[in-house]
């Protein structure tokens, strides 16, 4: 998916965010946030929402020595999200559909994500997501699992820090045992890591490996070759989040993407509001 | 009141949003907003956020032609307003407190403003108005009447087309005889012009003057000399809206501001949250 005019103010307010994050001094927030702009005013639009971000959050680092601003709220978001598990697998063990619930939540819990707007603090993520959970849905669960009980090697590529572990409901009633979780190979604002995997209890139950590369997204010529391999030979591959969204959408493979739609410009882009919870299939062979 | 580095993002916002009012043409739109991050990229923050909003829409005029992008917005925020005054007045006249419901009225008036978040259609006005009064308001409404009706010469500096229609009813409290309502020289995004007060039914009852310029707020150094004599020798000037908080808060006069406090900028300078109708008087004397 190409960068729209749209994205722009959007990768203002997240420079000025990540500059805030990652230290305390105003002058360098005002140098990160100048630096930006200029580099927004010549930006290439026909590159992902993910890559411009991607030099943004090098910029941070560059700039303040703050290689990975978010990890504070990254532990933190797996701290909450292990406190609120056994009540939702519980919730989910006693649901009328315990699959869609699954995909519901997996994809509700994207909510826990303090790339976009950044307004969200802990305590307050177990309401939204209790009500993003309750958002509108629209996807094809059966035809999911089905493709996903036909495989032989199935990527899941994680989204967040926290989010990942609601993940692991899901992956509990997928053939785990054939299912790979890719995680970032290294900051990318609160994306999951491999620590981040190891706090989800991921680690020696299903196979964890990484981007090979530091962007939110998955930009395919930026990642290692081994994961490349990887992607372009797997059987299925489930992708979590709008960031893997805006930067795979038409890459060319069979992808389940599981995301809650949080901007407008992806809402035009798949066609469903802002607050969805969609399973969306990117079928093009 | 001097810009943030929160400004910012909200400045590339407004100028996107303006460009797209002015023309449809989407390579304006880039070219606009493209040039609109680069000015931002070297902005001067010691300068009031209006002034640099000035500049967006002078960007806007030199590169599209069009002088005037919110022409058919302020004419039907003033058809909408008008429809619904007489209900207000009727409202007004049986309320416990007239005097203070006319303030709060005037205040809450201010949310017809398409300046900020640019996300209301004229549609969602009555509604939106409705919630505007009865926000939580703070500021001494009896000591605003008491120095309008000790003064001579009073300033009325009006903020938007629409809302003027409701500033009516509050000047129909005060000594109307001796009010100046203060009309932009030229276009600012959508505040009132001579010809929106003129549809307000201003004319002909009170004195209506403009700036003698066309930023948003009032940047006096722009203004025209009889402007700046009058604001200098007034008895009592009232300002509406945040614009006209922005760029005149610290200037050295005594001024009643009424507002509704729109951002997270201006609500860290007041002391009040987002949302708050405010009557604050700036007593430097």
């Amino acid at each position: 998916m190409k960068s729209t005019l749209d994205c722009i103010p959007c990768f203002v307010s997240q420079a000025l965010k990540i500059a805030r994050l990652a230290t305390p001094d105003e002058r360098a927030h005002e140098r990160i946030l100048r630096e930006a702009l200029w580099r927004a005013s010549k930006a290439d639009l026909t590159q992902t929402p993910t890559r411009f971000g991607k030099g943004i959050l090098r910029l941070v680092r560059d700039l303040t020595g703050q290689a990975d601003p978010y990890l504070v709220i990254k532990e933190e978001s797996n701290r909450l999200a292990l406190a609120l598990l056994p009540a939702w697998r519980e919730r989910l063990r006693t649901a009328t559909n315990p699959r869609l619930a699954a995909v519901r939540l997996a994809i509700a819990a994207n909510v826990i994500d303090f790339g976009i707007k950044g307004d969200m603090t802990a305590e307050q993520i177990p309401e939204a997501l209790e009500s993003s959970f309750a958002g509108p849905f629209r996807g094809d669960a059966d035809g999911f699992f089905a493709a996903a009980e036909g495989a032989n090697d199935i990527l899941f590529l994680a989204d967040n820090a926290g989010e990942l572990v609601f993940d692991r409901l899901l992956l509990e009633l997928l053939p785990h045992e054939k299912v790979t979780v890719i995680v970032k190979g290294g900051p990318a604002i609160n994306d999951a890591l491999k620590a981040d995997a190891a706090a989800a209890g991921l680690e020696n139950w299903v196979k964890v490996m990484d981007t090979g590369c530091d962007g939110a997204g998955i930009t395919l010529e930026d990642c290692s070759p081994e994961f490349q391999r990887r992607f372009s030979r797997a059987d299925v591959i489930i992708a979590k989040g709008q960031a893997n969204f805006e930067s795979l959408d038409g890459c060319g493979r069979d992808i389940f993407f599981l995301l809650k739609v949080k901007c407008p410009v992806v809402a035009r882009h798949i066609g469903r509001p802002v607050g969805s919870l969609v399973l969306h299939r990117e079928w093009k062979k």
